[in-house]
């Protein structure tokens, strides 16, 4: 029943189509194509319309498919603003190709945090019976979920809810930290300083446990002082200067790769150098800023778009399952000139 | 038919639900909902589901709806990247506002600029039966329209086709490259240079042509030696500060935030100060660069939001039609400290 034939002018063979060459109704068609009971339909008429279809080639129509089966091709995604924030649109990206590869469409809607919308996006989703719905935010947090989530299958894709029962794909912070640590101590630093966020998140304790993890497995010793707090943008970063340097570190994991911008124009400005004077890693691999700092930055990577192919993996249980139904994904390493 | 009630805890009211309660098959209550002709259902039945109708409260489903009707409450997106790129993610926000607006879901399928995956998702939407699609690409330029898109109503966004007869949606780049050197005219500066992109594009075109009739309505002489070409991306502007100190300049207009990042780079270096040595004006408003710098950078903004509106107000017959089919869209100033 799932012809994939096309008209030669490329459009998809519609129901119309086959209405039109068999001389009956579209509602006609749906009953033969569905085998609708409680439809009488004349031999004649469903032998028409059988030939039609054989004519014209016919794709089953994914609508006509959904009533009759009572669940459609979509997956629903339920963003806060992830389309319209730089670079975690990767998140729509890898979760389309995955869906698609499984035979979904994906159902985008972004809701700009604004909870009717929310609703209203969700409502949708459930009365095109979705197979069921990721939701996700812009950036790993702890949220709360919306109750009208419980109807369907639901996967949290970069954030979380304790006790929700819901899984989550999260990026793994913690090892982050540790990679971008490492990157600086297999380089020959010693004293390493950590310019932290100052946002409450999984990313400010996950980050600073995996720095910790990695001086202690090279055993250098923590030293507190050495972790300073910055507000996570390119101000931040510059205004982290002073204490950089009265630190007396030669190397710097930055929380993200806009603190790193900010500390590049902070050093430049002390005549520093980047990275002979000061090693720098950033994290996020926000491109459009991190490939092309002078020098350009060495960082590790948010994986947006992996965060978004598995979460479609999780909902359609092709991913193996994990007991505590927390799935971190790995972020990797991203090598540039900085260090 | 059009009631809007629901389940207490915030689900809709499916078919399902209603199906439960009248104790009869999903197809019957969906058959009565859309009073199929050749249904046979007995009064009685009839009179149930209505009563469950009524008791639960039901809003129409949409597919059922869809299949009744001939045409979908879905709009569609194709976007070649648009979604994953830094920014332009805008046009996605801007449409799918003014789409719920109307009453309309969006369907976004991003492609990658992938021919099979285009194809793929135009053939999806056809056979979702759209309202129509919008076809948009990341960035300003002119395109060859997929045949299929004549199938259905098509607005192009952020893109044009000369002689394939559909309607366009595209930022005013003339006015913008005005709206940018009338900045730098206002502030008093009358040797004013343009670092404009090496690519061929209505960019490349259009803002040299509003740079030159700003020059022209302040009676300003056009000398070609200040309009210098370099790669649109911060390592262009980085390298074109040795020809911009040499051109005397003391304004740059700066084909967009990127360049303007890398010159700030290059003047740094020289010693030179941003305004105070030379003003910088950017394009774009890519706010994670724009607003961030050191000063923070005055720009015009490529209003992707308000192409993605436009571009469903064109698609629903609501915006007045334009003799050549090609609305432009403003591109407004964007002053921070830069001038």
């Amino acid at each position: 029943m799932s012809r994939e034939r096309q008209h030669k002018h490329g459009a998809p063979v519609t129901m119309r189509d086959i209405a039109k060459e068999a001389a009956v109704s579209v509602a006609t068609v749906s009953h033969v194509v569905n085998n609708k009971e409680g439809a009488r339909i004349g031999e004649e008429t469903r032998q028409r319309v059988h030939e039609a279809i054989d004519h014209l080639g016919y794709r089953t129509n994914a609508l006509a498919k959904t009533l009759s089966v009572g669940s459609s091709r979509f997956i629903g995604l339920v963003a806060d603003a992830i389309a319209t924030t730089p670079f975690a649109g990767q998140i729509i990206h890898g979760a389309q190709d995955e869906a698609w590869k499984h035979g979904y469409v994906l159902l985008v809607a972004n809701t700009e945090g604004n909870q009717a919308a929310e609703n209203d996006a969700i409502a949708m989703m459930l009365e095109h019976q979705v197979k069921g719905i990721l939701y996700s935010t812009w950036y790993h947090r702890e949220i709360d979920v919306p109750e009208s989530l419980h109807q369907t299958d639901t996967v949290l894709v970069d954030c979380f809810s304790t006790g929700s029962g819901l899984p989550a794909v999260v990026p793994n912070e913690q090892q982050g930290g540790k990679t971008a640590t490492e990157e600086l101590i297999t380089a020959g630093h010693q004293r390493i300083a950590f310019i932290n966020t100052t946002t409450p998140s999984p990313a400010l304790t996950g980050r600073l446990a995996g720095y910790r993890s990695a001086l202690e497995a090279a055993e250098i010793d923590f030293d507190e002082s050495l972790v300073i707090p910055a507000v996570p943008e390119q101000e931040g970063g510059y205004e982290a200067t002073a204490a950089i340097i009265a630190s007396g570190a030669t190397a710097v994991f930055c929380h993200n790769d806009r603190v790193a911008m900010g500390l590049y124009d902070g050093l430049r400005e002390q005549g520093l150098d980047v990275p002979k004077d000061m090693a720098v890693v950033g994290f996020d691999n926000q491109e459009v800023i991190a490939a092309h700092l002078r020098p350009p930055l060495s960082t590790v990577a948010l994986p947006h778009y992996e965060l978004g192919a598995a979460g479609i993996r999780v909902l359609l249980g092709l991913e193996p399952e994990q007991d505590d139904e927390m799935y971190l994904i790995e972020c990797p390493a991203i090598r540039r000139q900085s260090v």
